[in-house]
């Protein structure tokens, strides 16, 4: 099933399942597991109407200090962000051991939704230290690249970033905001970076789809 | 129901589900369902006879070339092997790409399930050229660490690394040897070492219980 995925090529439709399981010599209820188990891990895309077809390779995210835009960039997609939250609140404890600020000090938090090429394929949610960047919220535009807002409006040069990753569920809201199953394993990134000062710029939390996402890192013996 | 993980602490036994549908008024239905997530995300774990309790936190693998040997010892934690599979094959033409050999030529594979203090927690599987290490198979101990052997007795140098990761669900036989179920979303890494001289060393697939891991990462900005 797997060899018959890869050999058919991106983009194609999949023949009837009365023909894959003849051609197997599996029951259709065997069979239709098999295919679920592909559209869950991203190697068959189920759509409504249009059948069950060949998923392109997955997006490759580089774990490095490179942004989610100029990482989709590299491999030809076009980044998008539709806004879901723009809010100034007062960061808990963790957030504030994190930023290095006190407790209750203003953050500012920025929720949006991440699109390439107009598909939705993740879901953002980052803190900023607003005592750090004062009037971060009429410099930036929220739906753009809050990567460029820093550097090149605020002159914010990273140096370090301390990165995370697992995979959880979506919750019920997040699966609604991308539009996925709530049964679809995601890839979750926790982010800190930092300045060349070693301050804090800010903290991420990012979710991407795990049947259209991978990461990758190139690891070197001396630092 | 989250926060009240949080606030039980690790090893708390769960109160029971008709205790736990009172306090937070829903139906014994939709408390099963939370449950569950939760049990499938790692934050509580069930098990027969016993009951369901909040999980230790995940363990967390740095994405570096340290190997999980030693990963793991960072932790507190000790780390074993059971072998399932050590064989002599010939490479198929991505291994050889891979391991800069040619299609045919030589290979020892190793198949192993990780343990953390005595829990099945990962399923190994690695790949090294013969011609490159000959008589490799009667100088390892194949349940012993393979970093230690090739840089300690083979004197190999690890100086460089490609990893991805990405998130998959179990096929039956890797849920049956780790002793997950099927469902679980389980993080998947590829890595390809390379020595000083940029010789390839081997090339692993490294699949992790979701449930109980995590990577970690610290980047710079001066490679």
């Amino acid at each position: 099933m797997f060899d018959l995925v890869e050999n058919l090529g991106e983009g194609t439709v999949l023949p009837s399942e009365r023909e894959l399981a003849e051609r197997f010599s599996v029951s259709r209820v065997t069979l239709r597991q098999a295919v679920s188990e592909l559209v869950l891990e991203g190697k068959l895309i189920r759509r409504q109407g249009s059948g069950t077809f060949v998923a392109p390779p997955k997006l490759v995210q580089p774990l490095s200090l490179v942004s989610y835009t100029e990482g989709m960039r590299r491999q030809g997609v076009e980044p998008n962000r539709t806004v879901i939250t723009v809010e100034e609140l007062g960061a808990d404890e963790g957030l504030a051991r994190d930023l290095m600020i006190e407790p209750g000090d203003p953050v500012v938090h920025l929720e949006r939704v991440l699109l390439a090429d107009d598909e939705r394929i993740g879901l953002e949610s980052t803190y900023l230290s607003l005592a750090r960047f004062p009037g971060l919220l009429e410099k930036l535009d929220p739906a753009g690249s809050l990567y460029a807002c820093l550097t090149e409006r605020l002159g914010v040069r990273f140096a370090e970033a301390e990165e995370r990753v697992e995979t959880v569920l979506a919750t019920p809201r997040e699966a609604l905001l991308i539009g996925t199953n709530p049964a679809l394993p995601m890839l979750l990134l926790h982010r800190v970076s930092y300045d060349v000062e070693g301050h804090p710029i800010e903290r991420a939390r990012s979710l991407y789809r795990g049947d259209r996402f991978s990461f990758v890192a190139r690891l070197h013996a001396d630092r």
